[in-house]
């Protein structure tokens, strides 16, 4: 364990941790309901123990003085937002303390003139979006989960999401942070300019470290103006899969990204139908999904159903509803419902997409499983999955599948995680992507910043 | 001192050179005329003592080597592309050895397919934008020093330039890069995908880390389509500050930015036209020059110009040439031969070009001198510059001014150095805009990947 950290004494929790609750009063639980239900994420991920307590965080104080606490006293500290991370980087440490910061949920400011909005990590993504659309303004990132995870999480994950191929990942709209370390002291970094070169670029350094460096309590993010005019959604059904990556590929060489470009498998179809009828048409392989927008989306959307033909689509059509997106965003509710919880999240460069549908065709034959995918098909970021099952084996053999794919991807000079992130799931898979330097120097990176370890340990990095 | 480093006895390089020299053989030099050639870089910082070499380095292997055999000898590094850094960031250390990169000049492959493009540090910013033009592709990035600075200097500064109105500063074009470590170990960061999440974003943290962690000797950077059609140049004049300020805030709030948005006041163009006639009219205040592109890019010229009426702007022309745009480039040389030395690189929000505008102007009259600026204003990054004076305290009183400038542009949550980086000239104003947390943090940062304190120590960070 880094920095020799020590968990507190399982046995007498309570005695433990009430220091910290003469500070925070009613904002530590430790009821047996508030311990059992943050205990987990929403990945399959299962705690090894129940924590100590919870902290429902409200202020930048109230993390300051848990993490002070947790410092002085050696004790692991997950931290969550809406709980919704699929890599399980959010589970509860067996003795540890869980930080919500789901309460830290106010937006302090929207700057029309500058683009920006002051928000908490626990407001909801889309209630950002919302409130910016007030001023003419949205915010790009997208994660599928947008109506419930929060911005401190995806900024914690750089979380991708749909509007990625034409946006960039979260990253690319974060231009400070609030973040408070492990011993408890506030750091400010970044800038309300659109640069600042002054020092080291800690705003990118914290986003995306998914707790592992310090707890980001609150963001200055960039908004964009709303594209003018009604969007577009485009569907276009293909009978093999490496006609859908052919045609990808294609559309990723227009001048012009499209807004949204995914791809679902017509198993991922068959799935999202059965679970909420949503109108999409299963197709003989997979559909491409997309938006355009701005003034000219019809015409931008015509030229992409041309050159999907020229790939073999078979069919398709454009129409001014939402309805085909907001089905995307089914995938994952609808997939674990129907137990395919064993699930990769990896990415290849556009020109690997063909390739990567046809290893994916043919490791899934070679295991006698099916495979559903559903990709952010415009950033070649995949999401196969498959069914978990019930034993143990069943189990083994459904990680065998995911880890043929990801080893697939990999030798195809992508990587084990586009948007998800390490958390506890993916550790094993992160040095078969980086090398022992890398880990070094991310490891010196952890233990200067945290070195006695609490933060997130043993996730992440 | 970081770290306890210690340079090498200044009174026998040779000797304790030399086992270095076995190793490199030719590419590390001795001769007075490298030492005095290699000493300095762009900025008015002067060298405190000679060098004790200079590496010409032409492989990965060669600055491996290097860094090595002075991290073991605890010898200072000054690391350097075209030495056009304007922060002193790249000069030399008595006693140190200077690292050049610029014969790890090849473009190693552009990939036209996933808009990348594999290229050692020492590429000169515009011969890898013009080999990614063959393939209908460019570069982003364009410094104003284009033309002689390098890729490896561009990242290492986050640099910025004319086009970051429109595509954001080097750090956007950046998707992966080979380090090497102080130690000589080789690291490599990022991946050719879209989006990469697997573990800490070491991409971004060694962007604009001015050699202070590690050593960028080459890097994976995107590049972008060649927009369709002819590109538009504007020009519009000015006859009050204010209004120019006013213009860009209300030009900043189109759907789409320009390419290129410069704003040079009436001091500046009379100091380029006298250097090299270009064809800009002397303005009463200034011009606002800037480039569309694009199939709407006639359109969208006369927006902006017709903005700019609205608020003030007493003439205008707009025309297919690139004349201005080149005339913008000579900003720099023009100012350096007149004697404007002194010169800062401050960013403000959007929303406070026309108080930093009113501002100096201000600071000019209580100084009792004339400010030239010339500003990515389109960033709200500007450059305001001072004659230098030949004595001590005509220095020290053109400093004054400066020194109330940048003060001025962080009373307006602004920054001390928007692309130009901190090197050594600007380390007493870190402390202005960080705290001490902050510089905690990036010490630490610094102490984990450096214990011996090498690599560009006491500058940047």
């Amino acid at each position: 364990m880094i920095g020799g950290t020590t968990t507190v004494d399982e046995e007498n929790p309570m005695t433990v941790a009430s220091d910290l609750a003469e500070v925070l009063g009613d904002r530590l639980s430790r009821t047996p309901e508030d311990l059992q239900s943050f205990a987990g994420d929403s990945s399959r991920a299962q705690p090894e123990g129940m924590p100590v307590a919870v902290v429902h965080a409200e202020s930048t104080a109230d993390v300051s003085a848990t993490l002070a606490w947790a410092y002085a006293n050696g004790v692991r500290v997950s931290v969550r937002g809406a709980g919704t991370g699929l890599s399980g980087g959010a589970v509860a440490y067996p003795g540890g303390l869980v930080l919500s910061l789901a309460r830290m949920n106010r937006i302090r400011r929207i700057d029309e003139v500058n683009r920006l909005a002051d928000v908490e990590a626990g407001v909801v993504t889309s209630d950002l979006d919302t409130a910016a659309k007030e001023h003419g303004l949205f915010f790009p990132p997208d994660p599928a989960s947008a109506r419930t995870s929060t911005i401190g999480g995806n900024i914690a994950t750089n979380a991708g999401g749909l509007r990625c191929v034409a946006h960039g990942v979260t990253a690319d709209s974060v231009a400070a942070l609030e973040v408070v370390l492990a011993d408890g002291r506030v750091l400010h970094t970044g800038a309300r300019t659109r640069k600042n070169v002054a020092g080291l670029d800690l705003t990118s350094l914290f986003t995306g470290s998914e707790g592992t460096l310090g707890v980001i309590t609150a963001a200055t993010v960039r908004l964009k103006p709303v594209p003018a005019g009604e969007p577009r959604t485009f569907r276009v059904g293909f009978d093999r899969m490496a006609d859908a990556g052919r045609a990808v590929t294609a559309i990723a060489a227009l001048p012009t990204p499209p807004e949204v470009l995914e791809l679902i498998d017509a198993y991922s179809v068959e799935i999202i139908e059965s679970y909420q009828p949503s109108g999409l048409t299963v197709p003989g392989a997979a559909i491409l999904v997309g938006q355009t927008v701005g003034p000219g989306a019809q015409a931008q959307a015509e030229d992409i159903v041309e050159v999907c033909r020229r790939h073999g689509a078979t069919d398709s059509d454009i129409a001014e509803s939402d309805e085909l997106i907001e089905a995307r965003r089914l995938a994952n509710p609808a997939l674990t419902a129907r137990g395919l919880r064993v699930s990769c999240d990896v990415g290849v460069p556009l020109s690997e997409l063909t390739a990567v549908f046809e290893g994916i065709e043919e490791i899934a034959r070679a295991h006698g499983r099916r495979v559903s995918t559903v990709a952010h098909a415009g950033d070649g970021n995949l999401h196969p999955s498959v069914q978990a099952g019930d034993t143990r084996e069943e189990h083994e053999a459904a990680e065998a599948v995911i880890h043929d794919i990801t080893r697939l991807a990999l030798s195809l000079g992508g990587t084990v995680t586009g948007e998800h992130g390490i958390g506890s799931l993916k550790l094993h898979e992160l040095s078969w992507q980086l090398d022992d330097t890398s880990r070094q120097v991310q490891a010196a990176i952890k233990s200067a910043l945290d070195p006695r370890g609490i933060l997130t340990p043993g996730r992440g990095i």
